[in-house]
């Protein structure tokens, strides 16, 4: 192996400290998320903005442009798929996006942010749109003016290019469409025959504390390492690592249902998973991260639903919830279980909305987006064309704009092209895990005797380990052999759902 | 008002950013040692070097030496006690000295002070000082160097310079001297008389969660506001603030001891509430930390053991400790558990030690690093020399230098000059609780009465309040109109001691 010039090594050093600024970004934001007192959220909102400008300032020296321009000669020495050629090209990427936005429009889009969560929050409390218009109206202002930094063909491409690198809105677009096709008529079929499945059983009373004991032994059997990971409580729940070998994952306890912790943990964990995954070679580098936010939520995704709302998951678990819940669960088997895990019910708030119903949530989300900046719609109109595309999809008609359009954070955060990665998890995740049962054709019966580690050791092989060396696309094409394709979600959901409705 | 001159905001800007990664490597810190998974601890290490050397480089950057430049006039406008005057001034002295050290030295200091940490755990574990001596030895001349790198008159000068700045060396060697005179011949009085006081209900079995429970009790009595701060476990127990409302403590239980959470749960709250009554237009600026380590710690052990360790203190808790634990505590009264949580008894370990004893492990350790860096003793002669003195100060052989020479782990991070700051704490805290009765005469019924807000009140007002804006000298000053002072302390204990050992 040869020795990699001096340039090479200041470059990883210099790009080591980028990184680590990212990651103590990360720690005070879980802090503030999980363990912080309210009083210090003034300051740290000031702490967080001056890690995330020290880390700009350090991509954009010219000490780094320097060290790229230098290395060019040696990257291209090299195999494309080495650690070397990749931290060069992706950092090089990385610093291009950074300078092609001006200092003062990235601080306008982040006061902005804040501005526009705080108003979202007074606006969705009292579900009161108006008030929430001039900061959203701000918000998509700035989005345009951002996306016209970049030469791009589309004005969402450059917004979605951030959650997805080198994903084109007219994919995405097309994608989608061919989802809604095939998910709204099996999701009205489904209506029809709402009553063949009973999820009664996951609903009623079930005291935070006993749910804690049961998560924590479903945990036990997760395939995080241990001493490398912990499991806290939030409002919101989300999953974050400092480093592969410290991964954060929270959930939140809903009394009145049994599915709300649960499911998020296995959502959270799917994340974590993937952080833990990435080939430690790659540690404190820029490569060290989830290379898109459509391949992070497939993991969620996959953990979530291709494991936690299996038939093989419920035979192995169902013994632990009905120890857990002797009463509520002394007359049901883990079929019963499996199929209330899996119960369809259009609801009106996505969060909550089961597997079949999901992406019509994302996909509305997306075609407003697309309406908004295209300027086809006005902000003011968005709850009316809301409402309407609810009834339209859902059967649900919206009472309250706090159900309905001020329901998610993310337009009052200024995240455009952000919702579509939710579906492109989904999409992903099928892939992925029908590629997981062809290498491992007994893979259901690993799940069922409790041998999760089976599939992250392949998910890991396949996906985690190469983190951003990649594009998302050059990354499924490794895992699966080929592009995103919905065929494979279609056909899992038309099974699955099929069955389980009798349609 | 005049406004300030552009470079001041500028300046005052800068200096944000600067606390604000000083905050964050705080997070990070506590974080490690209340939070992280064992995982993390490798990576973590990097983070806050690299937390740490970006707040090198933006203090020592040429812009904010051309703005202390600019600035000059704009001082010598203002009064010197002016929170504009005070920054400037103060920054510039943080500036200079961080300019003194060659990067070089530093790095080496940090990077000895890892390798003696870890040495320092195998070899206290293993209570082999050998081991230990190569990784002593080099961060005493790494001392040394540091030292040299200022015109001192006494090479131990710049070194508590960093903890308390502003004092010499003969300062605290003469302040320490006339504490021994003092505190040994009492020490000795009162191994005379030790069955004059009981502490056997402070001994036995006392569960975790049982004292947890009480702890929550006493801290609702505590004056931090609600809402800026928490109590966690930790192995060892410290406090920390990542804003003047969002403030950090910590403690320890131990199951045989009833003391050993409490009273650390109080002497952190000390230290909490000096950062918590900081003047809030301090906030984010290099002035918004205690002074010294030694007014740090006059907080902490004011509210150990001037309030904790009072018969007030005691007449108002008894009951909560009583059914907290009432078999243990149903035939005692109030004044026994005053009588048993002062009890003296010399014991080996620091950090165990009674009021009355607690100074002379202080001195001990102070006068060997005086001859360690004096070179008047060698390294590997230290654990007779300290042996040697234990027995002459506590009349107590070591049996391992586990219970020794190893208890501590400064030495081996490099922290020479620290230990006096503790004995200097427990000086300047009689003087200021003489002033704070002084001030309010009823002061101790208030106590009594739960009103600890008054003794905070007095404390920011007099103290807190301050941060670093005046020198230490200054401080202690403002707070009792004159310099440090051992006398008060010398009456205070001859006083209580005197009383409970019948002397």
């Amino acid at each position: 192996v040869a020795v990699p010039p001096a340039a090479y090594t200041a470059l990883r050093e210099k790009l080591g400290q980028i990184h680590d600024l990212d990651r103590a970004r990360a720690v005070l934001a879980w802090d503030s998320r999980t363990m912080m007192p309210a009083g210090g959220a003034e300051v740290r909102a000031e702490q967080l903005a001056t890690l995330e400008g020290v880390r700009h300032d350090l991509l954009v020296s010219d000490e780094i442009g320097r060290l790229l321009e230098e290395l060019r000669s040696y990257e291209e020495g090299l195999p494309a798929d080495s650690d070397e050629a990749s931290l060069v090209r992706v950092s090089r990427r990385d610093r291009d996006k950074e300078l092609r936005v001006p200092a003062s429009l990235r601080s306008a889009i982040a006061r902005a942010k804040s501005l526009g969560e705080h108003a979202w929050k007074e606006a969705r409390a009292r579900s009161d749109f108006d008030s929430f218009v001039p900061y959203l109206e701000r918000n998509v202002e700035l989005k345009l003016r951002y996306a016209e930094c970049f030469d791009a063909e589309h004005v969402y491409d450059p917004l979605l290019d951030d959650f997805e690198p080198g994903m084109k809105t007219v994919e995405v677009a097309s994608l989608l469409c061919d989802l809604k096709e095939a998910v709204a008529p099996l999701a009205a079929a489904i209506a029809e025959r709402a009553e063949a499945v009973d999820d009664s059983c996951m609903h009623g009373h079930f005291p935070a504390a006993d749910q804690e004991g049961l998560l924590v032994e479903i945990a036990r059997d997760l395939p995080l390492p241990p001493g490398t990971w912990r499991l806290d409580h939030t409002a919101h729940p989300f999953a974050n690592a400092f480093a592969t070998t410290d991964v954060r994952i929270t959930t939140r306890y809903d009394e009145r249902r049994l599915g709300t912790a649960l499911f998020a943990m296995l959502h959270e964990a799917g994340h974590g998973l993937y952080e833990s995954g990435i080939s430690p070679s790659l540690e404190r580098t820029p490569l060290c991260r989830p290379v898109s936010l459509g391949l992070h939520e497939s993991q969620s995704r996959l953990w979530e639903n291709a494991v936690g709302r299996s038939r093989a998951f419920w035979r192995r678990f169902f013994p632990k919830v009905q120890s857990a819940f002797p009463e509520r669960f002394a007359h049901l088997d883990a079929e019963d279980v499996y199929r209330a895990a899996s119960a369809v019910r259009p609801s009106l708030i996505r969060v909550e909305a089961d597997e079949v119903t999901y992406d019509l949530h994302v996909i509305l989300r997306f075609e407003l987006e697309q309406e908004i900046l295209q300027e086809r719609l006005k902000v003011r109109d968005l709850p009316d064309a809301w409402n309407a595309r609810v009834m339209d999809y859902l059967g649900l008609a919206v009472p309250r704009d706090a159900d309905g359009v001020l329901q998610d954070v993310h337009w009052a955060e200024g995240l455009f092209g952000y919702f579509p990665t939710y579906s492109l998890g989904n999409v992903i995740a099928a892939q992925i895990g029908k590629a997981a049962h062809a290498a491992m054709p007994d893979l259901d019966a690993r799940l069922e005797a409790g041998e999760l580690h089976s599939l992250q050791d392949w998910l890991q092989e396949h996906v985690h380990r190469h983190g951003r060396k990649f594009t998302p696309a050059e990354t499924v094409a490794r895992a699966v052999g080929g592009p995103v394709d919905v065929e494979p979600y279609v056909r899992y959901l038309r099974a699955k759902y099929g069955e389980l409705y009798g349609l």
